[in-house]
């Protein structure tokens, strides 16, 4: 769920949010705005947790879905400030498990105020997301939204339990990064395409579309805690391993091994210490399964434009494509 | 949120369910049926949750306000169950907080699994809780029931931030608690009437009756942590002051001690040490004190009788007013 955060690779790229700058400057002050809702003593708390600038992606697929099927309204607008309220809250959760003490380079909430405090506002932020998704005129919103928010958490638990799991198959590894990092994304392109009463078809192929978007990003994410400047340019491969957490290029590694070399990296994985990049480079096709890991999530965005291309085309649907085209740059700067 | 965790001084009364006996058992076999809606490799935590065998409190307020109000649905059940989840979901939170290795002789999911997949597991928990408020017809209870849980979370919040204030106020203590725990009670007691479609007026009486309740719970539950039989055999106070946590009696306390003994009492507080009951007795009108909170939490109920008397006469609203009957005993059990 910490997407984007270790772009360092491509700090001159942007996210083509040109069109629906206006209206994310709206939903920026929006969000800040939420902090209001909550009682004075937990006012302050709220503030800062929401002053942490994200992308805001959700917001920004919200938005320009409706624009796409014929124009975002106030309700989609809405939509996207929910689940950004939701996304934060499950990073403030993540950050007490991860025991992360900055987020964005600065110090996160369970490292400001401790675990205790921070489980109950990442509570209260959830529960308030909750009841703005009840504000919708249908319950068909809270309810995929509450869904949804399940699903994240659940895709969390599985990851958590499949550290240092050397069985994980590839299967389970898409299933899980599909709910925990994607489910967010497809839930806003689907429910946004609902609010503008588009048809099954097209809710359908948005909803596809987020979460192949969101899957390719956290692929893009694995790839780069392998190849960014710090392991390249250092001895340690990145934390994900440190962790146990396999992740798709490693995964191809391991099954790319023959039984000598796949001996060899379990050992070196379960010894839950950081993992010298050359040794790894030495045992199999390292740099290949990187690229393979590459070029499945390039896959994926082709598949994510056909997805849109059942939109008539538009600014808005330039857009969308804009955004897997920059992906697609990203990954291009994924070197192993 | 630790209610009737600590009733051994009146092991032999009863709640007065016999009304909802057979409803309640079908409330208890659907609740552990949920955790069928969870990912399998989650169902067996969530199971585990759901079996921890509470009092259903909240689920019986929902059907006894239902059959008082013309006859409890299946809707009213659900509304039970929700509250239900919530709760849990608190309650696991409530562990990891307190660092609590037992909850009903059982160890805590935090306990049992550790904090990081106890946040998750909480998380999952609430949101599936919320998504089942959002299969109602209307927005009207996922609305009401998000706000309720911001409210629990931040009553909590409140609590956390205040310990070991000795400036804390009476009124203040007095919304804390209103929001951590009888914030439940009133949902389910006004949503309950909701769904009967009363009155405006009775569903505010309900909300009312509720409040009161959880409220003169607490109280009841603050005096027994200074009066159990541990406290009395022993020679340490109870938990909570140790934990800074200011309650009802000790309030009354610190209001009634003359500058002096004041100086001696904060000063003890803030040791953050066992205190010794005796210390304490010897200082100012202690017994006085917790009979005063024990009148107070009696006056409540009285308001709470009076808040179902605009309900005709029943079997049902009989058993609301057993409620309070059965709380007046606790109560009168409370001896410093």
């Amino acid at each position: 769920m910490k997407l984007f955060t270790k772009s360092r690779a491509s700090a001159a790229l942007k996210f083509p949010f040109q069109l629906i700058e206006s209206e994310l400057v709206e939903v920026e002050a929006r969000i800040k705005a939420e902090a209001n809702a909550f009682d004075p003593a937990v006012e302050g708390y709220v503030s800062y947790i929401l002053g942490t600038s994200g992308k805001r992606i959700r917001p920004a697929l919200s938005l320009l879905i409706g624009g796409a099927c014929g124009g975002a309204t106030a309700d989609h607008q809405k939509l996207g400030i929910v689940l950004e309220l939701i996304h934060l809250a499950t990073l403030v959760h993540d950050d007490i498990m991860d025991g992360a003490a900055l987020r964005r380079s600065q110090p996160t909430a369970s490292a400001k105020w401790g675990n205790a405090l921070s489980v109950l506002l990442g509570d209260c932020l959830f529960a308030h997301a909750l009841e703005l998704a009840a504000s919708f005129d249908s319950t068909h919103i809270s309810r995929k939204i509450a869904r949804s928010s399940n699903e994240v958490c659940t895709g969390e638990i599985l990851q958590t339990q499949r550290r240092f799991d050397l069985a994980l198959t590839i299967p389970e590894y898409f299933r899980i990064i599909s709910m925990k990092t994607a489910a967010l994304f497809s839930s806003a392109a689907e429910l946004s395409a609902w609010l503008s009463g588009a048809s099954a078809e097209v809710q359908e192929n948005m909803r596809k579309y987020g979460d192949l978007l969101g899957t390719a990003y956290q692929i893009y994410d694995d790839c780069l805690d392998l190849t960014g400047s710090e392991a390249t340019a250092g001895k340690t491969l990145g934390t994900d391993l440190i962790k146990g957490k396999l992740t798709l290029p490693i995964l191809y590694l391991l099954e790319e091994s023959n039984e000598e070399q796949r001996t060899l990296l379990n050992t070196l994985i379960l010894r839950q210490e950081p993992i010298d990049l050359n040794v790894i480079v030495g045992i199999a096709g390292y740099a290949g399964c990187i690229q393979r890991a590459v070029r499945t999530a390039k896959d994926m965005l082709e598949e994510a434009r056909e997805a849109v291309a059942i939109l008539p085309e538009n600014d808005y649907t330039t857009a969308l494509n804009g955004i897997t085209d920059y992906l697609d740059q990203l990954l291009d700067s994924c070197k192993a």
